[in-house]
């Protein structure tokens, strides 16, 4: 492995380019996409990108859940350094998050094969199936059964918000492939891809050296208290579930401010009977907890339900919950993190560790593999929206340093 | 004004058998009434009040707004001492609330003719049209006309949630009456009513002498910050909506407890986008805040939005206040307050003073004549819902401290 940054470069305009026509399949009002998985764009889509790895001379392989996978030079089977992303988007979604990284891989390519460079390992680019979630469930589908971490059969049964069958909707866009799942891990995975949160512009940073993705817990929290008029009922002798739920939510921040690292959300609430002079008798509320650190996220879980046990019995209301969701942090190979760090430095780019608040496929090839993230920043944090945007410099850096890091850990023989 | 108890009792059964025929009309399951006003229900509930006034022998008088007046002595034209309520309900309504005070005045009217008594002035009992604002805004609608306080013919073109006009909803049912409105002010006015709150029953009290109205105050905040990812935008970058909106909830509650005498209640909350993994961008939630006293209620609005405000700017979230309701405080004649409490000490009957928490129809009745209110105990505090109940000797007792309280205030000639 070559230790200093080669002098290769990205083609900037040629990035952009792609990311514009592959942003016209599914385009949206205000400069966004909607290309929800398997869909009729999103095998529109599917097409355009597997044009284009023709172009370049990959070769070609499908597994049987649709995930799609161009290796340089297509004569070579041995593992291949990896990189990729997805191209399905939430129904409102923009341009960039999982484009960037399929046409920034597919950028990196194009830029090794166009100067004759030659590395020990091959190079890959890929795009999973439904990353979103959006249309079938769970996110992340696609590389899940690369990764092993579901059966083929049952995500060919999965069935989507709209009715329709994965497996039939596979056959119908033509993405039924004979490469086997789980597939053979790469060398090392590693995915580029926007910050999708606002840590990064906020700190004017340039590159983010992605440390792992935060562990993830949910949880619904019912209150079920007494119904009372809003004038006739003393305060003391009311059971307010209402009143619960928001001393709740208050909760959940003060448990941020207490614990470093920690986020916390109140999404979702809703009382019953809702009404202006009605103490509500029921109350239903989400609480968003995440941290990097398992130990940590149990533990503020925990203090989270003897916190919301403690404010309902203090009003005399019944208190349930459910966990919706719990997954455990992911963190990145720690050779891949200083890589992407050595790199960005070496670039004279400013760059900071960070921790991914959003699941990324290169979390499911983490189970098989070295993987990690070079992360771009996202003007005002916005993603999933039209109005996502990360400015063409913060491209074009990002492409440059998943470039060198891709061959660093591929290995050049011939350095240019 | 004789000031000893009569020896006079009402029949309790027959108050009781009453209540029982009119809630047939309109009944809904597990108990309760459904009789909007002016509906059909309502008109048959009309019919049957109606006739059991003609069999006393009362001079039925209906004003231009349907509110109905028995009279007794028929031929009697100087102002009565008056009691009454209203029959209609809300949609899922029990079977006392405004009846109770109705068929309790019926019952006082036919003890007193039945006993031979002679009293020097008029005895009346009334019931007023579209008391409950279930159907035709706004509540207390009759009483409100009926007291002068509402121009009959701004009344008559009150459209209905349903679309109806209250004029031709009068006509339709019949009761279009020649009684000029506003009506010659009664010599006094005394409501019996169940409670509607807990007070009475969790302190183990027989009688209320009401002493007012609780002041109104009913305010809509909306709150704007901005959507974001629950996982990717860390705490101190965020502009919650919600969590603002939790915030003023627990300051609501704050407020009772340093503002003795105050009810408050955060009734309706609601967040967009609503789901679990998304920062709210915009809020709003509904405070009712109540209290006897005009200014200690107006320096907790203020002190209400000036903690919103705060609370908004601390999060950097945008607020916006709008008064959706604020009606004074009413204080009921105090010499009417004391004679209720006298009469039931006498009756042997343990009372205390209380505020409505509601509004009654004998509010607007104190603006033109002295007034007041007796309470009988609600079990539970439960009201407007089928499961509204009071003990049968509580609404013997009730109906017995209105007998004697309007015998004093009318002046017994000939007593028993």
């Amino acid at each position: 492995m070559s230790t200093a940054a080669t002098r290769l470069r990205i083609d900037r305009s040629r990035l952009i380019g792609r990311l514009d026509a592959l942003a016209e399949i599914g385009a949206i009002d205000g400069g966004g996409v909607c290309r929800l998985a398997l869909t009729e764009a999103d095998g529109a889509g599917r097409d355009l990108v597997v044009s284009w790895m023709r172009d370049l001379g990959l070769r070609i392989d499908v597994d049987g859940v649709g995930n799609v996978v161009g290796t340089w030079p297509a004569d070579r089977l041995d593992p291949p350094v990896m990189t990729g992303s997805h191209i399905d988007t939430v129904a409102t979604g923009g341009r960039y998050d999982g484009n960037l990284g399929v046409l920034a891989g597919l950028e990196v390519l194009e830029t090794v094969i166009g100067s004759g460079t030659r590395t020990e390992h091959p190079l890959a680019v890929g795009f999973f199936t439904n990353e979103e979630g959006s249309r079938f469930a769970p996110d992340m589908l696609g590389s899940l059964v690369f990764a092993g971490g579901l059966p083929l059969e049952e995500a060919l049964d999965v069935v989507a918000i709209d009715g329709a069958v994965l497996g039939e909707e596979l056959t119908r866009v033509g993405y039924v492939g004979t490469m086997p799942c789980p597939a053979r891990p790469p060398r090392a995975f590693v995915e580029l891809h926007i910050e999708q949160g606002p840590v990064l512009e906020a700190e004017h940073v340039q590159i983010g050296a992605v440390t792992g993705v935060q562990g993830i817990s949910w949880h619904e929290l019912e209150l079920r208290g007494q119904s009372n008029h809003a004038g006739t009922t003393p305060m003391h002798l009311r059971h307010d579930a209402g009143h619960v739920a928001a001393a709740i939510a208050v909760a959940v921040r003060e448990l941020t401010k207490t614990t470093p690292g920690l986020v916390g959300t109140v999404g979702r609430v809703e009382l019953q009977p809702d009404l202006v002079n009605v103490v509500a008798a029921r109350a239903t509320v989400t609480v968003d907890l995440r941290h990097a650190d398992d130990d940590v996220l149990t533990g503020a879980e925990g203090r989270l339900l003897a916190s919301a046990a403690e404010l309902a019995a203090a009003e005399g209301v019944e208190l349930t919950t459910r966990t919706m969701a719990r997954f455990e942090p992911v963190a990145f190979d720690p050779d891949v993190v200083a890589l992407v760090e050595s790199v960005a430095t070496e670039h004279g780019l400013s760059v900071r560790r960070i921790t991914s608040g959003a699941g990324h496929d290169a979390q499911m090839l983490s189970r098989v593999c070295p993987a990690g993230m070079v992360f771009t920043p996202s003007v005002r944090g916005i993603s999933h929206n039209p109005a996502e945007h990360t400015e063409p410099d913060d491209l074009e850096a990002g492409a440059n340093v998943l470039l060198d890091v891709l061959l660093r850990l591929a290995g050049v023989e011939e350095a240019l």
